[in-house]
């Protein structure tokens, strides 16, 4: 059990605080990114009346336990007493597994201090409600704002009901993502697509548009890194693709193919019996594709969230209905020019500079001589 | 004297190398920055054979006194026996101010230690052999690279005999300079303004096209920083623009309006006719203002650098051309889309990406939020 007391030795003659116990609590969390959907990252340490960590523990994957319970497990005979640091409010519910709530007061945990509220309405405030009603002392909202980030794609899907959507590019320095003839092979570096394939097998889902299979007939996999394959989904109106593009062939993951339902019937079902392909049939507004029933679609499979991948026309629509909550843009220093060539970001647009959205939360990072620049469309 | 000596008590006990004592020499070159035109930069240090500076000195302003005059007359009567750290080839030729060369052969300088070679014809070669010829030890290309980065203004124009020109432009994270209605303010934030001001105080001429002047009525000044406005140039092919713009009334500094042959004479008259205006009436090129041509007359008026601050079709002028030298990208972290608005480079373009311009050594910059990345466009 020395492993316990590492903590402890590390902060000799210092009191740790609230945030500092939250924060590893956080960093716990933190490691099952992209393996836990549609479920929460949550992260939970136990600590004793003299400030020692007797246990840590977190959320691997949905249907595995809650945190809370890895870490009283970790902390075996010694919870009763103890201060459970638990990165969201705990369940009271009866989901895949039994309430929290229950197991810590089952336990004897004296105190809870905890991040964020749960955003699920089957929960909200009603876990911390029982552990009160059961003498356990509670403190909420210790890094808040940390914990709320940390889960921004579940906090999403649980307020709205669809997936957290993020559009991702790779563009020159003057913000071209392609040719005029759809040229796009590559922008940007290998560390780039390394880390956009990272970015693949933490979202549930990576959307394209028919120009992007049509012209460089992807994979959408996240072979350069180790992961899941997200689900690809591909929007094609009209049916039109041809049918050996290895989305729909290579078998590698499944792909959803979303056309409306003016789209020929005896083509979609011919992509529906492919293998681990699916179609759906969609209804159309202004003339394309309604995306917001398409999420609404994609929330209700527990699908939480989207990585857009373009092209142009498609983060357009994105972008214009207000649908996407993250951007990722990844910029080369390189130049294509050409009033023709594509822009990142198609569609409407912005009539005047007034209506830009600007990022909140912008974070920077270089990859070699490419740049990422990614922040948030709305508060979220 | 004592402030000579700081150099030696920092480095006691040690051996300063030539590169040490040609980067501070580069270090005094660089004070002068933006006030030289059409002069280059150049600084000098002046080392005893105990390795101490006795002197220090750069090139301040066309028409007055060389770095090494400079430097030499900063050691008064020490220079005997000593070894001249000079970032450029000491001049042996008779311009505005008598050759160098022969002034460190009669003060009895024993070895010259050069970074960058002349690129003058004038020069080129003759400076270091004329020191030869009287006994001078030389040694050259001591940190040549960054000497001759150093003054890549004056490089370019001394051997293509045009002004060097950048591309300056702050766009959005999807690549956009404006609405397509022509709406770019602001785009990028005060700190970013400030360092383009700094940039136009730097460079020796600043260049837009009509739309600019038409959709912002821009001063096109440094007022931001201190330091010398540039001259104003103007493109307008047609001579459309109404004669009330800043541009040509404000009398911050002189404006060049640039028209074709077959713009209306009399317009182009009444412009001449204003103060501080000067009209260009140039040839065209495929239906476009010949900016080959213009280069030309502005670098036979020592004109030796030139920003160009937009728009879209300007740039992609420039870049279609193979005009352009060096990008300054600013990138605002705010998203506007729309497949009209304005991209950064217009232009024909790349058709494909084998086809794109990769900078060379290219440099970040942070200005608060906004990003700035510059490079080269070719190796100059």
């Amino acid at each position: 059990m020395a492993r316990l007391y590492i903590w402890q030795i590390m902060k000799a003659g210092e009191t740790v605080t609230d945030e500092e116990y939250m924060q590893m609590a956080l960093d716990l969390a933190e490691k099952a990114r992209g393996c836990t959907s549609p479920n929460p990252l949550v992260g939970c340490v136990i600590v004793n009346p003299e400030g020692q960590i007797v246990g840590k523990g977190y959320h691997h994957k949905a249907g595995q336990p809650h945190a809370e319970i890895m870490a009283m497990a970790d902390a075996g005979n010694q919870v009763e007493g103890c201060t459970a640091y638990v990165t969201l409010e705990p369940c009271s519910h009866y989901g895949r597994t039994g309430p929290c709530c229950e197991a810590l007061i089952r336990a004897g945990i004296k105190k809870v201090v905890a991040a964020a509220d749960d955003p699920n309405p089957k929960v909200a405030g009603r876990g911390f409600a029982r552990l009160q009603e059961a003498g356990v002392e509670v403190v909420r909202g210790v890094l808040a704002d940390k914990a709320n980030r940390q889960n921004e794609v579940f906090m999403h899907w649980m307020k709205t009901g669809r997936p957290f959507v993020a559009l991702k590019y790779a563009m020159t320095l003057d913000g071209k993502i392609a040719t005029a003839s759809g040229d796009s092979k590559w922008i940007s570096n290998e560390q780039s697509r390394t880390y956009a394939h990272k970015l693949r097998s933490i979202y549930d889902c990576i959307l394209v548009g028919k120009n992007t299979v049509l012209n460089d007939d992807p994979s959408l996999t996240c072979r350069l890194v180790e992961g899941k394959n997200p689900l690809r989904i591909v929007l094609d109106s009209h049916c039109q693709l041809p049918m050996d593009r290895k989305v729909f062939t290579d078998g590698e993951a499944r792909t959803l193919l979303v056309t409306s339902l003016k789209a020929d019937r005896d083509k979609a079902a011919a992509f529906q019996a492919l293998d681990q392909v699916t179609v759906w049939q969609i209804p159309e507004k202004n003339g394309a594709l309604d995306l917001g029933i398409l999420l609404d679609r994609l929330g209700q499979q527990e699908k939480t969230s989207v990585l857009v991948e373009g092209g142009s026309q498609v983060h357009g629509a994105f972008f214009d209905g207000k649908l996407a909550q993250r951007v990722y843009a990844f910029i080369a220093p390189c130049l294509i020019g050409g009033k023709r060539n594509l822009g990142a970001i198609g569609g409407r647009g912005a009539r005047n500079m007034d209506l830009r959205v600007t990022l909140q939360e912008p974070q920077y990072e270089a990859f070699g001589t490419d740049l990422m620049v990614t922040g948030l469309l709305e508060r979220s």
